[in-house]
C-alpha cells in the first residue's frame, strides 16, 4: 500500500545546498575531474559531501554489497546498458554502483523533481555515472533530463529501471523503436506498475516487465516493519505528543494498519479499528482491538490514523465531530484518505504551526491538527530507514540481473513478479546484518517435503500478508518461472553466510 | 499445519461412563424415545448429559445458530442428503442440528475410533439422528459404522461431510455407483484434501469435491490464534513450570510458531527461532527473535518446540545434548517432528510421571520431560476452544450449501477451496460475539476500489499467512468460481448485525 | 494481597490415595523402616511416592540446594529446635530437609486441614522428621496435631515457622513459658503477620518476628508474576474459553491487577480496568488500559477479574447485570471481593457444571459463570508453580537463620522485615536457574555511589511496586538492624554464582 | 535518576531568534505595552509569538487550568510573593499565570544560561510578570538576573521555587536575613535536593524545604513512562536507524532502563540487560531479558545504552571491542557513565556526522556512533511532552499551597516529601485528560480498608517502584503530616470530575 518509500532520505548532514547560486545547472559548464561534462547536476563541487553520504549508506545496504563482492568473479551484468529513473540519494547511488561493479554501463534522471539530493547527484557524476538531475527542476527540465538520458549517440539502452513510469512512457511516446533492444523493464512503483498492466491488458507492453512491487519482502518491510516506526517516528517529530493513555482509531486493518496497532499498542495507546473486510476485522478482534465504525468512537479520540487505501474514510462530518486538539494523518495512500478539500471553507481558520503541521480552527475555538495536509505521513514526516530501501535496492538489482541473463522464452511480453527464489535470496542476503543463522534441510527432509534444498520454500503465488487492505493484486503468478539456467547461481554468496554455527 | 483440530473437548461434566457395561454396542437393542433404533450407540439412557453439553456449545457458536434462525425463513439444504464422518463431539452436534434445521437428512459416524462423546452421540440419537459411533471402536466396528450410515434400503446420500477421507474412500471401494447421485464432497482435513487432489490428479475424481482445510479464516484460527493460547495451556496443564525467564528454542516459524513465540515472549520467557526459509527468517528477527541454528541453543535451553511439519527436526543426538529437565514436545504435524523412536534403547529409562508426561533418563541422571510422546501438544495436552471448531463447523456447512445450491457447471470434477467471498461470510458471522462493527463501503468508494460493497473484498488467491512453513499448498484458486446466482444469499444475516452503530 | 500460596501442588502423580482406609491415623500404630513412630501420619507405606516427589520438586528448588552445600562447611541452625506449622507439600519438604542440613531439629505440624499430601507427610517421617498431619483432619484433629509438635518430654522448641498464626497462637494459650527459650518466630501469611502486629501494639509480643510476607522479592513473585500466569491457567482449565477478542473489566490494579491486565492483553483481550487510587489509575491509563467504573462496561463485558482486596466490589446489581455467559471470578483476596451471598437467592438456580465451575441462572435464562464460588481462582483452580514456592521457601530458611544467629539486642520484641541484604540473596540465589550473570560494582564505582560491593543495594524501606493496592503496609523497617556479624555470611554463595562470564 | 526534565520544549515555530540584535538586554530600555519596565528580556516585540505557544501549552496542562478555574472562588496563595528560578518556557509560564491566578505575586530568573525561550518571556514580561531571563545569558548575567528577582525595593518574598538550588544558595549567601519571612521552599532537582539535605544535616537550613523530585507521579512519569518513549523518539531522530531485529544491551534495570526495555522490545529489538541489584535482576529475567555482563555481548551487540547513574559503566575497553557502527548512548544520570574522555586520543578520529552525532573512528576503519557526546540522550535528542512537565507543575503548584497555608509547626526546618494526598491529588487532576473515571468507595469499603475515602489510599512511604536503580532516597516521610485542616481542599475539584458515569 505504501507508494514510493524510495523518497531521499532527509540527510542531517550540513549540506552546502543553501548558495545562493540561482543559475539554472542547465546553462552551466561543468567537468568532473577526469574531464567528462556528460552530466547535469547542481554542482559538481559537492562530490566530497555526497561521497561521505555514499560512504555511510553503503555500511547499512550489506546485500547490495555483497552481490558486488561475488561481482568480483563474475559480472552478471556485463553488456548491460541501463537507463534509470528513480529518487536520487545516497541508497540509490550504492544501487547504481553496484549496477556498475556488476558489469552494466548506467545513465540516470530523477523520477521526482525535488528529491534530487545534489551532493550525492555531483558524487556519482565526479565518478563517471552520467547523472542528469537536482533538486527543483522545472516540469520542462524533469523531461529534459530523461531525454539527455537517453537519447545519445552510439548509445542505446537495453534495459530499464523505472520508478513511477516517465521513463517507460517517454520511450514509448518518443522513441517506440528502442523497445526492440530492450530486454526488460523493472518497475518498483503501485502506479507505475499499473500502467504497465494497462498497457498489458491493451496488448501494447511489447518487452517482460517485472512488478518488484509485490515481492513479499519488499511488501512486509515497506508496509508492516517500516510503518511500525515511522507511524511513532513521524507523531513524534510532528507533535512531541505523549503516545501513553491516548485513544487512537486507526481505519484499515491491512498490513500497515497492523504495524500501525502494534506499535501504538505496545506505547500504552489504547486502539480502535475500523474494517471493511471481515476477514481483517476477525484478525483485528483476535489482536485485542475493539472494532468500530469510525463514527462510535470519532468523538473521543485523541489521534485518526488511515490506513486504507481509500478515498474519503475521514470526512467533513467527521471532522466536525473530532473533540478539540486531535490529530489527524494518512499512513494509507496518496492524499485521497481524509477530504482535506472540504477543510478549505470561509469559516474554519488554517494555522500553519510547524513545518508539516497545521491548526485548522473552527469559529467555535476548537482546533484540529493535520499533518502533512493529508499525504503520507510516513514520507512527510519520518524516514525511511536504510535498510528498508536496502531491500527494495537489492530487489531491484536481482530484477535487473534475471531479466538480462533469462533465457529466450522465459519471459513473454507480460508484468512478472520477481520469481520466488529471487525474493528468497534477497531475504537471505539481508539475515547477516542480524547475525541469523538459517537452518538447512537435510537431504533426507527434503525428499520428505518434496523440496529443493536451496529453496524455493515457498510456491510463486505465495504472499505472505502482504496484501494491505487495499492494493488489489493482479493476475500474477501464473507465469512466473523458476530461476534454473541462469548463468548468475543466487544461492553461491548466501550460503557463505551459514556456516557460522551449528 | 495442525490437523484435525475438531478433537472432542475433553467434557469435565461427570459422565457416567464409567460403567461397567462391556456389552458391545453391536449387540444391544436400543430405542430412543420416540420409538426409533436406527443407531447404534454405547447407551442412549445418557441423552440428558450429552443434550446439556449440546446446549453449552451452542452459546458458543453463534454463526451456526444464525444460519438456523435464519433457515425458518428458507431452507438452502431441503432435498440434502448428507452422509457424515467426523469427530463425534458437542459442537459436532451443533452442526448437525444446523444441517437439519436447514433442511438436510443426515447420518453419521465417527472418524476415530476414541473421539467420540457416548452422551452425546446418545443425546443425537434421542433426538432422531441416525449415529452410529462409540468410544473405543475396534477397527472392525469402525467400517461396520460407516457402513451402516450409506448402507440403507431406501435412503441415498447426495452429499459427503468427511473428515480423514475414510467415508469417501469406504462409498469409492464399495459402492462406487452412489456417485452418480452425490453433488459433491466437503473434506475437512488435511490427509482427506490430499487424498482427494491424488483422486483428482489420477482423472479418478468423479464429483466436485470442496477444500475447506485450506479456507483462510480456518487456518488463521487453527494455526496462530488457537496455538497462541494452546501453547501455555498446554505446557501448564502437564508441567506446572513458571514461563518467565524461561529459554525456549520454537523450530519452524510459520504460523503455528508465530503463535507459540508471540504468546511465549509475552510471559516472560526468552525466545530462540530456527528456519529453513530466509523469509520466515527474516520476518523472524524482525518480530524480535533470535535466529539460531538448533545446535547453537540446544545445551541452553529450558523448552524445545517442534512446530515445522518436518521430520526428525529434534535428533537423538539434540536429544543427548539437552540440559537436565529440559521439556520437548510438538505443536507441528503428526508425530514425526521429534525422532522419539531414537529415545527407544536400553540405556535409557522412561518413567510416566503424569499423564502425557514422560522422563527419559540417562544413564547419568539426567533426564529430559517429553510430552505426549512427541504428538501433537495441543490436542493431547489441551483443549480446542468451541469458538474455534465454531469456525470450522460454519465453513463445512457453508461449503454443503454451496456445493449443493451451485448451479450445473459451476464446479468440476475437481477440489476446489471456499469461494472467497464465503470464506468473508464465514468470519462475519462470528463478528458478533465480539461486539465488533464492520464498516459498509459507500457507493462512492466502492466504485474507487473498484469491488462490490457487499465483497469479495480479496480476491480468490488472497490467503493472509496462512501457509505455515511446511504445508505446502496446491494448485487452488484458479477454479473457484463466485455466489452470485446461488439461491441463497450469504450477506443477508451479515448485514443484519452491522446496522448497530454510526 | 494474595495469601497462603504455600497451598500444594495438585500432583498429577497415580497416589494411592482412593484406599477405603477408613481408621483415623491417630488410631494407628505405624513405624518408620527405622522403628521410629514419632510421627502420626495416614499411611507410611506411601513413603517412596512421596520420596519421587520431593525429588523431583528438588530439582526446580535450587536455592535450598545451594543452602544445603553450603552446609556441607558450617551448620547456621545447629543447635535449632524449629517447631513448625505449614502446608504439608513435596516443597515444604525440600525446606524441612534443608533445614535439617543446615543442623536443625524440626517437628512439624499442617496449617490446614486439607493440603497434606499424605505420599509427602509419609516420605518425611519414613526419613525420621517427626510429620504430624493428614489430609482430612478435623478441627480436634488440627490441634492435637499442633500439641503433639510442641508437647514433647525433652524437646522445647527454639524457633517457630509459621503460617497463619495457629501455632504461635497455641502455645502463648498453652505454653507461655516456653517463649522464655524461644529465639524468634518466623510467619509467613497476611493473616498471621496481623495477629502479629496486634500482639506488638499490644505489648504481648515477647520475642522477635519476621515478617517474610512483605519481602521484595516474595511479593513480587506472589503478586505480579506467578498471577500474570495463573490467571490464564485458571480461566483455561475451568473454562477452556479463548482469550483473544474478549472484553474483560480488571477490578483493582495493584501488582495482581497488573499481572492480569498485561497477560490478557497479551494474549488479545481487551482490558478495561476499575481503581480507587488515582495514582495507580494513571499508571493503568498509561499502560494502555481504559480506566472506567464497572457500572460503566458491566453490560458488556465477557469476564469480570477482582483483584482489590475489598469487599463487595461485585454486588448482586452488578450480577444482574452482566450478560449471559459472563465469567466471574476472583484474584484478589479471600473470598469478600465477589458478593455470592446475594446469589442464594429461591430465584437464582446454581448448576455446578465442573468441579470449581457454576453456572448461576436467573428466571430469564441468563447464566453467569462463577468460578471457586468467589474464593481465591489461582489457589482453587490452577497450580503455583514450584518456582515460586521456592522463593517462599528460602526466605523462610534466611528469616531463621538470621533470628537464630543475631547477636543480642539486634532484635528487640517486635515485628521485622527480613533485613534488604538478605531480600537480595534469596533473589541472588535463584539468578542461577535463569544463567543469569550479575554484574559487580568495580571499588572505583561502589565509592561513587557510597554502596557495600557487596549490597545492600536499596535501603531497607525501598519496597518495589509490592504494594498492591489493598494491602497496607504497617510500620516496619525502621528498626531493622543489617546482617553485618552473622555468623553465617550471606555473600559467599553468591559470589560462587557470579564468577561464570565476562 | 532522569534530572531535570524541566528542559524547554525545542519550538518548531518560527520564532525571530535569529535577529542580528546583539545589544545585551541589560543594556536595553524596554518597556510593555502598560508601561512596566520592570522586566529585563531579549525583546519584549517578540510578546505575541511566545503567547500563542503558551496558549497551546495551555491546552496540555489540564491539571492547572482546572486549579486556575478552581481558584476563581478562593485564592490560596493570597499573599504569597514567589521569587522563582526554573527553566523558562511554554508550560513554566502556564504555571507562573496559575500561581498568579491563584493569589501570588512572582519575580522569575532562569535556572540556565541557554534554556530560556526569548518570546516566551517577552510574553510573561508583556503581561506583567516581572521576568529576568533571556537565551545565552552570560554568566554575570544569571546571577544580575537572579540579583533582581530579589533584590527589590518594597517587595520581600515569603516562598521559593528553585530548581537547582542557585536560587536558594544567593538568598543564603547574601540575603540571609530575607529567611525569616520565608515560609518555604520548593525543590525540583536532584542536585537542589541533595544541596537541601546536606543544609539540613549541617543544621544549617532554616525553613522547610519541599522535595518534589521524589513524588510518586513525577518520578513514575520522569522516568518510566518519559524514557519509554524518547529512547525511541532520541535514536530515531539522531540515526532514522531500524529498531526491528537490533541487538541491543540496556545497561541498568531501574524504572528508566525498563521504560527503554519495554519499548525496544515491544520494537523487535533483542534486548539483554546488565544489573548490580539481584533484586532488579530478577526482574530483568521474569520480564523476558537475558542478563549479561557487558563483556558477554558487547563484540554482538548493535546499540548500549546506559540506564545506572554509575560512572564509568561503559569503558575505553568496551569501546575498544564494540563492532563496527555501534551506537553508544546514555540515558542514565549526568554524563558519567560512558567515559567519553577516554576517546580523546590521537589515534581516534572524531567526526561530527549531525547535530549531537559523532563518528569516533578507529584507526583500522572501525566506526562507534556516539550519540551527544554521551550526555543525556532524552534530553539533548527528543523534546520531553507537555504531558509530563503538566505533572511536575501541577506539584510545584501543590506543594507552594501546602507549605503557604499549613499550619504553625506542621513543618519543622527540614525536608519533607510531598504529603501522600497531594501526590495523589496531582494524579487525579491528570486522569480527565485520559476520560478515565476513578471509582469512590462506599462508606462500608472505606470502613472496612480502613481507609478515608478521600484517600490518601497509601501509607507516605509508599513509593511505587520510583526508586531507579541508582537513586539512593534520602530519610523521608518519617515527617510530612497530613493535609487536614488547610484551607484549600484538594478532593474539590478531582471528585468533580468523577461523576460523569456509574
Amino acid at each position: 500500500g505504501q507508494e514510493g518509500k524510495m523518497f531521499p532520505r532527509k540527510s542531517a548532514a550540513s549540506y552546502t545546498d543553501s548558495s545562493d547560486d540561482e543559475t539554472s545547472p542547465r546553462d552551466k559548464q561543468q567537468k568532473n575531474s577526469k574531464g567528462s561534462s556528460d552530466f547535469c547536476v547542481k554542482n559538481i563541487k559537492q562530490a566530497e559531501f555526497g561521497r561521505r553520504e555514499i560512504e555511510i549508506a553503503e555500511q547499512e545496504m550489506p546485500a547490495l554489497m555483497a552481490l558486488r563482492k561475488r561481482a568480483q568473479g563474475e559480472k552478471p551484468l556485463a553488456g548491460a546498458k541501463i537507463v534509470g529513473c528513480t529518487h536520487i540519494t545516497a541508497q540509490t547511488a550504492v544501487l547504481m554502483e553496484t549496477l556498475g561493479a556488476l558489469g552494466a554501463q548506467c545513465r540516470w534522471a530523477a523520477c521526482n523533481i525535488y528529491s534530487t539530493l545534489n551532493e550525492v547527484a555531483a558524487a556519482l557524476a565526479e565518478s563517471g555515472f552520467p547523472v542528469f538531475a537536482w533538486k527543483g527542476e522545472s516540469e520542462d527540465d524533469f523531461w529534459w533530463c530523461i531525454d539527455r538520458c537517453v537519447n545519445v549517440e552510439g548509445w542505446q539502452p537495453n534495459m530499464i529501471l523505472d520508478d513511477g513510469g516517465d521513463l517507460t512512457h517517454w520511450i514509448y511516446k518518443k522513441y517506440p523503436n528502442m523497445f526492440k533492444k530492450i530486454k526488460g523493464i523493472v518497475e518498483e512503483s503501485v502506479t507505475g506498475v499499473h500502467r504497465l498492466y494497462q498497457l498489458s491488458k491493451a496488448g501494447k507492453l511489447c518487452v517482460p516487465a517485472m512488478n518488484v512491487n509485490d515481492s513479499v519482502t519488499k511488501q512486509k518491510f515497506d508496509n508492516l516493519y517500516c510503518c511500525r516506526e515511522s507511524i511513532l517516528d513521524g507523531l513524534k517529530r510532528t507533535t512531541d505528543m505523549m503516545f501513553g493513555g491516548k485513544q487512537v482509531v486507526v481505519c484499515g486493518y491491512g498490513e500497515v494498519g497492523k504495524g500501525c496497532c502494534a506499535a501504538l499498542k505496545a506505547m500504552g495507546s489504547i486502539v480502535y479499528v475500523t474494517e471493511i473486510d471481515p476477514i481483517c476485522a476477525l484478525q483485528a478482534c483476535m489482536d485485542g482491538f475493539r472494532l468500530v465504525k469510525l463514527n462510535e468512537v470519532i468523538r473521543q479520540v485523541d489521534i485518526v490514523i488511515t490506513c486504507t487505501g481509500n478515498k474519503n474514510v475521514v470526512t467533513r462530518e467527521h471532522l466536525d465531530r473530532m473533540k478539540n486538539s486531535c490529530i489527524v494523518c494518512n499512513m494509507g495512500h496518496s492524499n485521497t484518505e481524509i477530504d482535506v478539500a472540504s477543510l478549505r471553507t470561509p469559516e474554519l481558520t488554517w494555522e500553519r504551526v510547524r513545518s508539516q503541521v497545521d491548526h485548522v480552527i473552527w469559529p467555535d475555538g476548537k482546533r484540529i491538527v493535520l499533518l502533512a495536509e493529508g499525504r503520507l505521513l510516513n514520507l512527510s514526516c519520518s524516514t525511511v530507514p536504510t535498510f528498508v530501501l536496502s531491500i527494495t535496492a537489492t530487489t531491484q538489482a536481482l530484477a535487473l540481473i534475471e531479466l538480462y541473463n533469462a533465457p529466450e522464452g522465459r519471459y513473454k511480453q507480460d508484468v512478472y513478479l520477481l520469481p520466488k527464489k529471487m525474493d528468497e535470496y534477497v531475504a537471505s542476503l539481508h539475515l547477516p546484518t542480524f547475525d541469523a543463522h538459517l537452518t538447512e534441510l537435510t537431504d533426507e527432509q527434503a525428499k520428505y517435503l518434496g523440496l529443493n534444498k536451496n529453496g524455493p520454500f515457498k510456491p510463486n503465488y505465495y504472499r505472505c500478508c502482504s496484501s494491505s487492505s487495499f492494493l488489489l493484486p493482479r493476475a500474477w503468478g501464473t507465469r512466473a518461472g523458476r530461476v534454473e539456467g541462469t548463468g548468475f547461481n543466487p544461492t553461491g554468496p548466501l550460503r557463505r553466510y551459514q556456516g557460522v554455527s551449528g
